[in-house]
C-alpha cells in the first residue's frame, strides 16, 4: 500500500547495481493506466541543485502539471556531474517514456546519494525493463519503491491517509528536506483526488510548508530534495481545504518518521515559539533554537540547561525582550520573568530523556506562532558523517 | 607580560570563590597610574545580553570613553539574572573604583559561565581587595588575571605586538565570540599608544571585524562577548591605520588560539571565499561552508568530500553558478567547470589531517573575498556540553 494506496497507481523497486551493496535502488511509481494525471513538485532552494531536480522542473513546466510517473534511484545523486550528469537524467526519463508509452516531459526524475558521482547510466538502462514489468499495485511494490529509495535510513517510511472520498499514500527517505547526510530527502505522495494540476501544486506547497519545511536535523540544504504528488482523479472531486489538509497529514506524518530515523538521533524534539512578533519572527526563533549545536547537544545529554535556549531566542533576530520571555521543557515552566522559575530538575531532565520532548517559549510580544521539528545531536551524527567511504 | 606588556598598565587575577575548583575567577586589568584612560568595546550582538555587558555599555557611553579599569569573573555569566544581576554588576564596579579612587563609569565589567546563576556577590566584595592589593605590572601578574578568565579553556591565551614607538597586549578565554560553550569568548587588550577614544573605538571595530567576528566555532552567539581595549597614552601617538594593523595583529592571534582551544576541537580551518559577487556574499558563503555540521564532521574525520562543500555554497543564499566555482582543498583543486577534477584523494586526504587546514572556494563572479577560522566537529564537543552539571 502507501504509494499505491490510492486508486491509479502502481510502483515497483528493484537492484539495478547503482549500490554496490546489492540492495534495490531504482524504484518507479506510475499512473495506472498508463498516461498522464496531475503532478506537482516542490524542489529544493539549492543553487546548486541536481540534475534530475533540474530536469524535473523543466519537465513540470513543459507539461503544464500533467505526469505519468516518477523514476527514483538511490546510491548516486547526480549532483554536480555537469552535462553528462544531466543527460543521464534526461535518458532515464526517456526510457521510462518509452516502456510506458508516455511523453518524456511526463516522467519525473529523483536521485539520491553521494554526490559528484556519475550515474551509472547503463545500470539504469539495464534496469528499467525489469521495473516497468514488475510495476503492481499491491502492497510489497509499494514497499518495494520505498525500499529503493533510501540511503543511510534504517527503515522505510510509507503513509497512508484516508478521508472521505479520496485516499493519499505516500513513501519517503531521509532525513530533512533540510538534509542530515550527503544528500537529500525525497517524498512521493499519490492521490485518488479528482483535482487541477494549479490546485494540486497550491495544495502540496501548502502542506510542505508546514511538515517538510518544519523538520530541520542539521541546517543543511540538499542539493536533491524533492516532493510530489500525482493524483489520479479515479476519486471523488475534492475541496482545496480537503486536500491541503489530507496532504499535510501525510507529510507531517512521513516528516516525522524522517526526524524519528535521522542519522544518529537519539530524541526528536519539537520547538514551539509563540508569542512572537510575527509569524517569521516565531519561524526565525524556533529554528535558531532547534539548530543551535549547544542546544541539540544538550538535548542528547537530556540536560535541562535554559539558558541555552534563552540564549538562541535573544541571538536568533527576532523582536525579544527578555523579561517577556517564557520558557517550557514539556509541562514544567524554567523560565519567566528575566529569570529562572524554581522547579525540580530531576523532573526536566526525566521528561528530556523521553524519545520526543518539547521545548516551548513565548516571546510575549505578539501573535507569532511556529513549530520546528529537529533531533538531538550526539555521537551517532558525527559516526555516520564523518566519512563518506 | 601580556596584558601588562604595553607601559601603562596593572593586572592581577585571584580565587574569589565563584569557581568551586578553587581555581583563579577574578581578574583586574587596570591603568597605572589609576586614572582614566582612553576606552572602547564591543559587545555580543545578543539581545539578551548579560547584565555586564549592559552596564559597561551604559558606562563607556557615560564615560566618553574614559576607563581606568576592567574586572571580570569567570565561572559565572550573570546573564539571566533580573535586577539582583544588574545590581551585582554595578555593586562590583563600584567597589573596584572605589578602590582605584575612580568613578564606576571608569570600570567596565565582564563575566562568563553559566547562565541563569547569580553571581555570589559577598565572595566577589570579598575578593576585591585582595585583587587590587596585587596588581602589577609584571609578566606573572598578566598570567594570572589570564588564567582567572577561563572556563573550559584548557589553557590561557596571551598576545604582545610590538610595533615601532607602541606596543598592544593582550589576553581572552574562549572559544569564540562565536561561542561555544555555555558562554563567551572574552578579550582584554591594552596599549601604550597615544590615541583619542573615537579613533580606539574605531580601530577596535576594525580590528574585531576582521579577527574574532571571523571566528565561529559553533554559530552560537552568546550573552556575554566582550572584547575590550585601553590605551594609556604612554607612548608615541599613532596613526590610526598603524593601531588598526596592530590590533588586528593581536587580535587575529588570540583568535587563532581561541580556535585552536575551542571545545573538542581537533584541527582548525580556514574557509577562504573568493570571487563572490559581493563582500556580504563571500562573508555568507564562507560562513555557511564554515559552520555546516556536514563540512565540520568530514573535517573531523578528514575525509576530502568536496561534494558537501559545493553544496553549503549552493544553499548559502550567496550568488551562485556551478559552473564557475572552483574548489580547492589547501593545494588541490578538486572541483572546477561544474565537475570534479581528477586528483589523489589520498594526498588530499593526508593534508586534512593536519591541525591546521584550508578549504578555498573561487565563486568566479566578482571581486568579494572572505576569510572565516572555524573548527572541525567530533565527540570532544559534544562530551564537553551534553551535560552542564
Amino acid at each position: 500500500m502507501s504509494v499505491t494506496a490510492a486508486r491509479g497507481f502502481v510502483a515497483s523497486g528493484v537492484a539495478a547495481g547503482v549500490k554496490e551493496s546489492g540492495a534495490r535502488d531504482l524504484a518507479l511509481v506510475a499512473a495506472d493506466p498508463a498516461g498522464p494525471v496531475a503532478g506537482a513538485a516542490t524542489f529544493t532552494t539549492n543553487l546548486a541543485a541536481a540534475a534530475p531536480v533540474q530536469l524535473s522542473r523543466t519537465h513540470l513546466a513543459a507539461s503544464g502539471g500533467r505526469t505519468a510517473a516518477i523514476v527514483l534511484n538511490s546510491g548516486c545523486a547526480n549532483a554536480a556531474t555537469g552535462a553528462q550528469g544531466m543527460e543521464a537524467a534526461r535518458r532515464t526519463a526517456a526510457l521510462v517514456a518509452g516502456s510506458l508509452g508516455v511523453g518524456v516531459d511526463e516522467v519525473l526524475v529523483c536521485s539520491t546519494g553521494l554526490i559528484g558521482i556519475h550515474l551509472p547510466l547503463d545500470r539504469i538502462e539495464a534496469g528499467i525493463p525489469d521495473l516497468v514489468a514488475q510495476l503492481g499495485p499491491g502492497r510489497e511494490d509499494a514497499a518495494h519503491a520505498a525500499e529503493a529509495i533510501l540511503t543511510t535510513d534504517t527503515h522505510a517510511k510509507e503513509v497512508v491517509v484516508e478521508r472521505a472520498g479520496f485516499t493519499v499514500g505516500g513513501m519517503a527517505k531521509g532525513a530533512g528536506m533540510i538534509a542530515p547526510n550527503m544528500a537529500t530527502m525525497l517524498a512521493v505522495l499519490t492521490t485518488d483526488a479528482l483535482v487541477a494540476p494549479d490546485l494540486l501544486a497550491a495544495a502540496l506547497r501548502t502542506a510542505v510548508a508546514s511538515s517538510f519545511n518544519e523538520l530541520t536535523v542539521d541546517g543543511c540544504t540538499s542539493t536533491n530534495d524533492t516532493v510530489a504528488v500525482l493524483a489520479s482523479g479515479q476519486g471523488d472531486a475534492v475541496e482545496p481545504d480537503d486536500l491541503v489538509e489530507a496532504l499535510t497529514a501525510a507529510c507531517q506524518d512521513l516528516a516525522f518518521q524522517l526526524a524519528e530515523d535521522a542519522e544518529g538521533t537519539t530524541r526528536v524534539v519539537r520547538v514551539r515559539v509563540a508569542g512572537a512578533r510575527t509569524g517569521d519572527d516565531a519561524r526565525r526563533a524556533a529554528r535558531t533554537v532547534a539548530e543551535s549545536n549547544l542546544v541539540k547537544t544538550s538535548l542528547y545529554g537530556a540536560d535541562p540547561y535554559w539558558g541555552r535556549v534563552v540564549s538562541e531566542l535573544g541571538a536568533s533576530g527576532a523582536a525579544f525582550d527578555l523579561d517577556l520571555v517564557r520558557v517550557c521543557y514539556g509541562p514544567t515552566l524554567v523560565f519567566a520573568e528575566g529569570l529562572e522559575v524554581p522547579h525540580d530538575r530531576g523532573t526536566v531532565a526525566s521528561y528530556l530523556a523521553a524519545p520526543v520532548v518539547e521545548i516551548v517559549c513565548d516571546l510575549g510580544l505578539g501573535s507569532g506562532d511556529a513549530t520546528v521539528l529537529s533531533t538531538d545531536l550526539g555521537p551517532g551524527y558525527i559516526e555516520e558523517n564523518m566519512r563518506t567511504s
